[in-house]
């Protein structure tokens, strides 16, 4: 299969949804957030940050658990979306002053540079909160059971809070300055990144109706894609492209920031990322044939320059 | 009916469900969010502005709304505790120096105050999204359906997103040190503080099976609720006691703040909140001497004190 051009064509999907979904002026379509009173400066800080790119791996991660099951992309858009929402207000959030403090994002400066920090932390509040309202549309879907959709709410709602994406966060902030041992790094990793692949995964797989054996496989197959996806982060930390990243490198080194690189050298991380790549692939194998997308996903991720 | 003794009883039993599903080793219990893995800081962080008091208003009113359909307190209370949450997160964001920058809430130091920017931005999120694992965890109620739990995320989070509450505080920042005009003046007010007890009535009376009309009629309930209640803080804010408000007094006028007192006078304010009660009052006649504790929190509303 042609991966590049599949993920072309479903993150341009994707890409059009965000738009329609953040849109005014098509009352037509029911499946959409409530848009009428946002402040005009609100709704562009929000979609400044949320249509700026990005590869648009949650929402694959979303139409491709979904593809197992028989889903199309259509079927599943909402709860795509709601990922790629959460996933930007994260983003936003931990870019801020007393978070971060960084300039720069996707290549262009971060949301509180150009609306202030006041307008950036709200409109992270905004899409944080339009991602929920976007699940719950999920049912309005045709043959959407709205049992899968509490379900999903639930399992995102789990995924991105306290107990995994913004506990992570946390935890990222407590290590700071230290030296963080593997296994800590690993707890922050599968947290902060972690957990929302997780949910993409698994939210994509309740919707198409998979029994409990096979979320367990797409489980630990997030677990290996996750850990090799951030410690390929670490690795282009040190070898990307600047241009390709869309944001500075060598940023790490000079935090002195505890990294795969930092424990176990260059060579060492990549063979790290390899084998989770590997142990990814093997967990798809109950899916046998209809598992290749993911499998080809989880190459993709060592495989990317930025 | 003895209002005071019937919002004791219901801020209790809201208290005490606030402290469970926000505290570890109680696993018998599946209605509860997911904790294991939160890092102690946050949930602390998290738990000292959630249970820092206050009336439950938010609360109480879901479960009055629901009560005219029979259903008990209990019935309702992961949604009930979800508008809490939702409440307690907008006020740890407000607090922030980015935004209004206060030191005291509730009587005690603010959020950031104690536990850094950093912590306490991440502390409201966490609260924002626990509050919609708790509304999907509604659906594990017994008699709950889940069409109607999903109506209910899309409400609440429509109420408290860019359309609704976050925007009514952009809308507050934007016209920050200018004289908004009474017009104005109300549409944040609607938007910060009326959307979401319009949610709670709504949420409520969507559990209870609620048909239209009867949705239509609290919603003019909740418009006056909303704004006799938001007069009556302006009020407060020039006559109020510091140990009854648990905040400072008088800060709108030292910030030159536009309020209803400012357009209208003292008592001019006073007589507009009296109509409002009034009116909500009057919204109430569908349901009968059912209504009754609806009516009665509508006067609570401009005969507290703090």
């Amino acid at each position: 299969m042609d991966l590049a051009q599949y993920m072309d064509q479903r993150a341009r999907l994707v890409n059009e949804a965000l738009d329609r979904y953040t849109s005014a002026g098509r009352e037509e379509d029911c499946l959409k957030p409530v848009l009428e009173g946002i402040p005009p400066v609100l709704l562009e800080a929000m979609r400044y940050s949320l249509l700026a790119g990005g590869k648009r791996l949650r929402p694959l991660l979303v139409m491709a658990a979904a593809e197992l099951w028989g889903l199309t992309p259509e079927k599943v858009m909402p709860t795509a979306c709601a990922l790629e929402m959460i996933h930007t207000y994260s983003l936003i959030h931990d870019d801020l002053p007393c978070m971060d403090d960084d300039d720069l994002r996707r290549g262009r400066p971060t949301n509180h540079k150009v609306y202030g920090e006041a307008v950036a932390t709200l409109a992270g509040d905004a899409l944080l909160t339009m991602a929920f309202e976007l699940l719950a549309l999920q049912s309005r879907v045709e043959g959407s059971l709205p049992e899968r959709v509490t379900r999903v709410v639930a399992e995102m709602a789990a995924a991105a809070g306290a107990a995994g994406m913004v506990g992570g966060q946390v935890e990222d902030l407590l290590w700071e300055e230290k030296d963080a041992p593997p296994e800590q790094l690993e707890r922050i990793h599968l947290l902060k990144t972690g957990a929302l692949f997780r949910a993409a995964l698994r939210c994509g797989a309740i919707l198409g109706g998979a029994a409990a054996p096979e979320i367990a496989a797409l489980d630990r197959y997030a677990y290996h894609f996750g850990l090799a996806f951030q410690i390929q982060d670490d690795v282009l930390d040190v070898v990307g492209d600047v241009a390709k990243m869309g944001k500075a490198v060598g940023s790490d080194a000079r935090q002195s920031k505890s990294t795969y690189v930092s424990h176990f050298g260059l060579e060492g991380a990549r063979q790290m990322a390899r084998e989770h790549v590997a142990a990814a692939q093997e967990a798809l194998a109950p899916f046998g044939e209809r598992g290749r997308v993911l499998a080809a996903l989880a190459q993709f991720v060592i495989d990317r320059e930025g």
